[in-house]
């Protein structure tokens, strides 16, 4: 049987900022608008008789108005971006979110939609004066056919709430993220988030049955249908997964929900070089074919730093590349059969240097626990600069020794690792501490880079707040133009998320 | 190793309607404007001056002017719908396509964009004198990943020419239809065409990377990006999947092709009653897990009717209900063990009263056959009315034995059959003859019945021409308008494929 391991090891690294108040305090990070130099929009300002209001919609216990209530919905979880909206709101319908929405439009009161908070690119806190409307309270499971595996619930649950409860009846959640303890399912869909089981189970646009989301005047569009085969008209719901809240607010969510796998193998190998990698990829979904649920890797100053920083063991020796690979099947003979034959064929064929395979949940769990620290080993060391690109296969991990090359020792480390499998690389470079010049050397040249070869500058975080100004580099002017004439067609006033996705037009 | 049987199989039921100009002109179906009573909009008519304007973009062998050689262009597959266009264009390039709507546009001059024209809801002819975009000469492959199994290829690919090239490279295409051996990727695209692997590959929305279109105004929209994960903005190719050509003309598609399977397995067992066929179900996506493929449904008179009338031969006896389950994994022993042991479990249970398992490919084949040639089998005997719905799967069956009560004596034939795993059932309709009144007793009763059980009134069909007025019954007034707002925004003059899709507002 497998336990959801994963999601224990990864959500207690995670608190909620809510839970971070005295903290935060203490080090208050500077405002989003001082920092980044931004400039309020002409939207009106919140009065007296717009709480009022609000509160005579929600009741007076779920307006938050006290400053230090605030704090933590206005700061996000990396503590990057502080906004400064002076109310909270926690609608518990979609008719209540409705009301809010149809207010604020008339009101042209701006606002910013928050889910679990966990997002990393400023998309979940307001900038300004934003009034902040919370999910947590829409936080109910509302059905669960577990013979289709449709789940539909409330756009507040959080996800590994809805993974737990889909287990008790043999099935799992299509998506697995370190934020999984904290982060909402209206979150998720709003930000198209990625995960580890994307190569097995698909994106959430592949996933999502349906939605329900409120526009910007209020309307209510209702595409919650539970069926997975619907082709009566535009498919209206993937306008609200991934545009991060800027075109309507997620309140509901309809998602498939595949079988819980009966057993869980995990392998960990040393790799020569990264075409070794590649060839091993194609070797692993030839082999593994419908098991394979994770094909990771990383580099080795990746393993080394977090093995060293932290202090974690690594099962095998040095080598200049690490492979993870995970199956997943309803059957522990035949997957732990096909993975050790794909293990002594690959060792035979000299991809794979060395390498273990265990089926031992604490095994399996300090093997994961490695790989899904790499993200914060740098961190005690001074400042990281992190990059979440795609690249096309072939040329996943090229940037990794440019880098090197064009930092030399004004680095302390440059390192790689990510999901091969999705074509999706995380770069971490630490410098001794943050500045502009060093800054400049990456930046734009990493986004410009990534455009030659056709990748995407943000792969799974989304553009939030603080990449609008990059999104030119994976998309172009005909895009962008069409981008902003739904932007205009669906939220003519601009309340929702101000600030977030489009970068601004200089007029 | 897998043969394409399905496609050899369904491909030779289905000539191209340019194969068929002679039988055509003896058995001309009745123009679409009369039969369906529709008046033609407020567009320009085609002059001399477009025809030479076409001529010097495309050359005069791209440009058909000559009745004859129109004619299968004005006519549907199913040979239900004629239109009365004077021109068809053949581009090459995407830059032909722009030019050509670009003037269209400015002309309000109307267009009819068409792939393999092998729909079954009239979207792909034109209705009035609409100009017929043809994509039959943009059929080049562009590029194959065979690491990542991003394919990237034009528009006018036929989908079979797509999986067998694919196939050379280990790899499949993510969908399989009847019509594999006409249609083409672009139409797949912009129907989203669904078909027999969607239960285990999931839907176009899931695994279409990228998508070039060009919008009613010439601009070229280039989400072309062969990438699995990309966040950057608004997700605008799922604009162009499912909107069957009335926001935009695909023009290049990126789809993910996955592992072509090494081993291929069918079951074909007898069964009680539908409630065993849901037990059934669950306990296959149990045992079978990630190898489950098709899981297929057909009541007693789908089979019997097919079986008698076309002669084809039923492997096991009599039994009120049938299930058809295959699997494709990566290893052959490991698939039968699991399929057998589902088979003998079950027997046990007494939810498979007989069966038979095979992994001959001549066998296969005739079970396939039997199972694809339900849709037709009628067609000899009468008049077929034919529905494709989606349900809940608990009421997947309900409207079988309400309309065999509702019809009595008037149906010949009234049975279901379908894809149970994506709760789409096809319910076809024997009558002596067709006639307005027996019409009357199932339209709008069934779209009424679908819409209580929250169900989609066309699963894979789509909406075309001949169901705009029923759209209604699965999406409501507030996702309509927005649908309308889409289209106005998309193309403000209505010239891309009108009088499909939508149902016209009474002013």
């Amino acid at each position: 049987m497998l336990s959801p391991i994963k999601s224990i090891l990864l959500s207690i690294n995670r608190p909620t900022i809510y839970e971070q108040v005295k903290y935060l305090s203490q080090v208050l990070p500077q405002l989003s608008a001082d920092k980044y130099n931004v400039k309020r929009k002409a939207f009106a300002s919140i009065q007296a008789q717009d709480v009022d209001y609000f509160k005579s919609v929600l009741g007076e216990e779920r307006v938050l108005t006290e400053q230090s209530d605030i704090l933590p919905f206005n700061i996000d979880w990396i503590k990057n971006c502080r906004g400064q909206s002076s109310i909270v709101l926690k609608p518990k319908t979609t008719q209540e979110v409705s009301n809010i929405l149809s207010y604020c439009n008339k009101r042209k009161l701006a606002v910013c939609p928050q889910g679990g908070n966990t997002g990393l690119v400023g998309g979940s806190v307001p900038v300004f004066d934003e009034i902040v409307i919370n999910f947590m309270l829409m936080n109910k499971v509302i059905s669960l056919d577990d013979v289709s595996g449709a789940l539909i619930c409330e756009a507040g649950c959080i996800l590994e709430n809805l993974d737990n409860h889909v287990r008790e009846h043999g099935l799992i959640m299509p998506l697995d993220l370190g934020a999984k303890g904290t982060c909402h399912i209206g979150g998720n869909v709003s930000t198209n988030a990625g995960g580890i089981r994307l190569l097995r189970y698909g994106n959430l646009h592949g996933s999502i049955l349906g939605v329900e989301a409120v526009k910007a005047d209020g309307t209510v569009i209702d595409c919650l249908k539970a069926l997975k085969k619907d082709n009566t008209g535009y498919h209206l719901k993937h306008l609200f997964i991934g545009s991060e809240g800027t075109l309507g607010l997620v309140t509901k969510v309809a998602i498939h929900c595949p079988v819980k796998p009966k057993a869980v193998t995990v392998g960990f190998f040393g790799v020569e070089n990264f075409n070794s990698i590649l060839k091993l990829y194609k070797s692993a979904k030839s082999s593994l074919g419908e098991i394979l649920s994770a094909f990771e890797m990383a580099d080795n100053q990746a393993i080394s730093t977090t093995s060293t920083n932290l202090k974690l063991p690594n099962p095998i020796s040095d080598y200049p590349f690490y492979v993870l690979v995970e199956t997943q099947g309803s059957n522990e003979i035949h997957d732990e059969e096909k993975l050790t034959k794909f293990l002594s064929k690959e060792m035979e064929s000299g991809l794979i240097l060395d390498g273990t395979v265990t089926s031992e949940l604490t095994k399996m769990s300090a093997i994961w626990t490695l790989r899904e620290s790499i993200s914060g080993a740098g961190l005690g060391r001074g400042y990281v600069f992190k990059y979440d690109v795609s690249l096309p296969q072939q040329n996943y991990y090229d940037l990794v020794p440019i880098l090197r090359e064009r930092l030399g020792d004004k680095a302390i480390a440059v390192y790689g690792y990510g999901h091969v499998g999705d074509g999706n690389i995380h770069i971490n470079i630490t410098v001794p501490e943050y500045s502009k010049q060093i800054a400049s050397l990456m930046e734009p040249f990493i986004f410009e880079e990534v455009s030659k070869l056709k990748g995407s500058i943000s792969a799974e975080h989304g553009i939030g707040f603080r990449k609008p100004e990059y999104l030119h580099y994976s998309k172009d002017e005909t895009a962008l133009q069409m981008m902003r004439d739904l932007k205009n067609l669906m939220d003519p006033n601009g309340i929702l998320n101000p600030y977030k996705v489009l970068p601004e037009v200089n007029v």
